[in-house]
């Protein structure tokens, strides 16, 4: 083996970043999200990077799995899962049993949780072997088939500021058809976006379509979305789908469960997307079978990194099936990391979506620039960003020095802060 | 772009090869069968090796792409399918109405034509990527998760020498259960092979399941297979897997077509593996959504390279499908692809299938051994295999010279020169 592919060290830094009140069917963004960031420095010096959720059931296994990395290539890949299975059962097999906060991630068990440690891994290996070689990731994975990623607005109802502490921004109160007008003119202006997310399930559906129409009037023609994570019943779903039909490029996981999106799909025209529905490999023969969903938004975390979203591609082109990408609250190394695997794929029909535009910290040098609604691909060797080392030694100590309030992202104890009596909503919600 | 990953020459060597007189059930092997040869040399003149299919369909579009890749990366593979459509569209498209001579790959239409060239295109770019980086195959393809690969002995009914010109071979004739038990004797001493697959639909079924009963009872214990192309109706199928349904690890291809195959799947326990109902994307949703198979058995020329295998392979995982892999006759530089790609595959839960020990010419240096059934995993640079540039100059030489009679592999003529009578059997043939 090539000594200068063998890892020699790996470092696993946990960091609170700062997060705006964005709402959702849970409740609302912490001021700080847990992310984990993982350094995998090889023999030679080289360093790679790759970034995943960073709560508690994801450091465990990430631990388990860094202790064993030395003395392995960053080429070996394919042999991730089954080293993270090993050395991670029986230790941590009451995660199965932890109900996801917020519900926002889909089914959450042991098994998931692992994928999306290993994808952090997988994207620290291809970055530093990118870099070894002179390389970029896209290349690793067959090359890019395009030189830019579209990538959508991700609208969100959001307070002016969190109630507690937090960072301020200037982007003010969204709570209303105008707010969301102005909040999407603001990223169309910025960055360049032409199509546009709503994250719903927030208000009575009335108030949320209404506020897509005011979209649809402000940008006429362009591609809109709406997602309630999983609010509604499925009458509520069919309701709204009749009543956007004429604008929505899709309605994201109207309903929670497949054999809710199933009944809807059979309902309407509308394209259902989801990032919940089918968030696992087992959870995709029933999905597809029943005609649940016509596109799936991937996430390179859940599915277990960069090949493994790959490989969903190929099932979902196999089965006439949509893709786009699905984006949680991250940083610019899983940016780089979307948008090297996104440059790969052929049959990428739908602008991706990503929460970066929301995140005021990173813990790269250079953070990336939407232009024209999208992001260039890099050719430079990795995944093309460099890490901060500075930004990330901040960002751990605020981890560090945190009691305990931010270090499992909980929309719903936030949510506490303004409204002491908000609970978990159940679904459906509508 | 690396400039010495950009591609500065591409050489297409048309070549014949020796191949024994083994029977199946559309007729028998010719003396000479075609394969083509693939160079990609980049601009440090690194070189790398590709094969596949040499008939004359395959040869047109290899020379379209071939054109147009010289100035493209080596890293780009995942752009060669589009542009292979785009290359070979319209001048080719009679191809699609051309049938298989001989029925044996499957559907054969210019779409999975392309992808059998464009496999040979990939496999030369990772050989030449992977020398110029110092990097073997499977490194490039996410790491081996095994050390080797294990291979059966791919048992044939076979005259002792072809009845006209041809290449004479010390197996002798093969036609009945003592014959074929000697051939997997020596298979098994020879080379080790621990598991046997007997080319079947060449005789009445009963007479096949004979020699299959003198296997089990020969090497008892070890996994048998018995792949008659097709050649059965549905009762026949359910018939021979009620009389082997103890010794069979799997029935091949008993029928032909995704309901004679979904029927036989209902009526046995037999797992049904096939290469000929499952050989392209557009194949699988059926077959699969029917249940007509349970074993895939691949083949990277057909599914268009070794990226494409491993796609495959993660659709058949997610399905609950199991996988192999399927030869045909082919050289070294393919079964070295084989099993670089076959390395890389978790769950490959049965012996790949190759021709490769009824090949006596080779167009490589130095020719695979197996050992134990198996075949080590190179870590050498690239594929691991030195073209021998006067074999294969020998090869072409003979292709050049040949008058027309082998450049289209036809088993149905081969036949005709020893039985004038003879016509492709129609199916099922029993």
């Amino acid at each position: 083996m090539n000594t200068a592919l063998v890892i020699e060290d790996v470092r696993l830094t946990p960091i609170l970043v700062s997060d705006p009140p964005l709402l959702n069917t849970q409740g609302v963004h912490q001021p700080y999200t847990p992310r984990l960031i993982v350094e995998v420095v090889t023999r030679d010096g080289t360093t790679g990077v790759g970034e995943t959720y960073g709560d508690g059931a994801y450091l465990e296994p990430a631990r388990s799995l860094a202790e064993v990395l030395p003395g392995r290539a960053v080429t070996d890949l394919n042999g991730l899962f089954a080293l993270a299975d090993e050395v991670c059962e029986g230790s941590h097999a009451a995660a199965d049993d932890r109900v996801d906060a917020g519900g926002l991630r889909g089914v959450r068990n042991a098994g998931k949780i692992r994928l999306s440690v290993v994808s952090a891994f997988e994207v620290a290996c291809l970055d530093a072997l990118g870099k070894a070689h002179g390389l970029p990731v896209h290349a690793l994975l067959g090359g890019k088939v395009r030189d830019s990623v579209e990538y959508s607005a991700y609208l969100f109802y959001r307070w002016a500021a969190h109630p507690g502490p937090g960072e301020a921004d200037d982007w003010g109160a969204a709570l209303d058809p105008a707010g969301v007008v102005a909040q999407a003119r603001r990223f169309a202006d910025t960055y360049g976006f032409g199509s546009f997310k709503l994250k719903g399930g927030v208000f009575e559906p009335d108030r949320e379509v209404a506020a897509v129409r005011a979209l649809a009037e402000a940008f006429p023609g362009r591609p809109l979305r709406l997602d309630p994570n999983g609010a509604w019943s499925v009458p509520t779903s069919l309701y709204v789908a009749e009543q956007l039909k004429d604008v929505l490029e899709y309605l994201e996981d109207p309903t929670s469960g497949t054999e809710g999106m199933a009944a809807v799909a059979a309902g309407t025209d509308v394209p259902l997307a989801t990032n919940m529905c089918v968030t696992t490999l087992a959870e995709v023969p029933e999905a597809f079978d029943r005609d649940a969903v016509q596109i799936v938004l991937s996430d390179h975390h859940y599915w277990g990194g960069l090949h493994r979203t790959r490989e969903l591609a190929g099932i979902c082109r196999t089965f006439g099936v949509g893709l786009s990408m699905h984006s949680n609250t991250h940083l610019g190394i899983s940016l780089a990391a979307m948008t090297h695997v996104a440059a790969t794929v052929p049959d990428l029909a739908y602008a991706c979506d990503s929460h970066y535009p929301w995140q005021s910290e990173d813990v790269i040098t250079e953070r990336h620039t939407f232009t024209g609604g999208r992001l260039t691909v890099s050719d430079a060797p990795g995944l093309g960003v460099d890490l901060d080392r500075d930004r990330l030694t901040a960002l751990h100590r605020r981890w560090l020095e945190d009691d305990g309030t931010y270090r499992e992202r909980d929309d719903a104890a936030a949510m506490r802060r303004a409204d002491p009596d908000w609970t978990t909503p159940a679904v459906p919600r509508w």
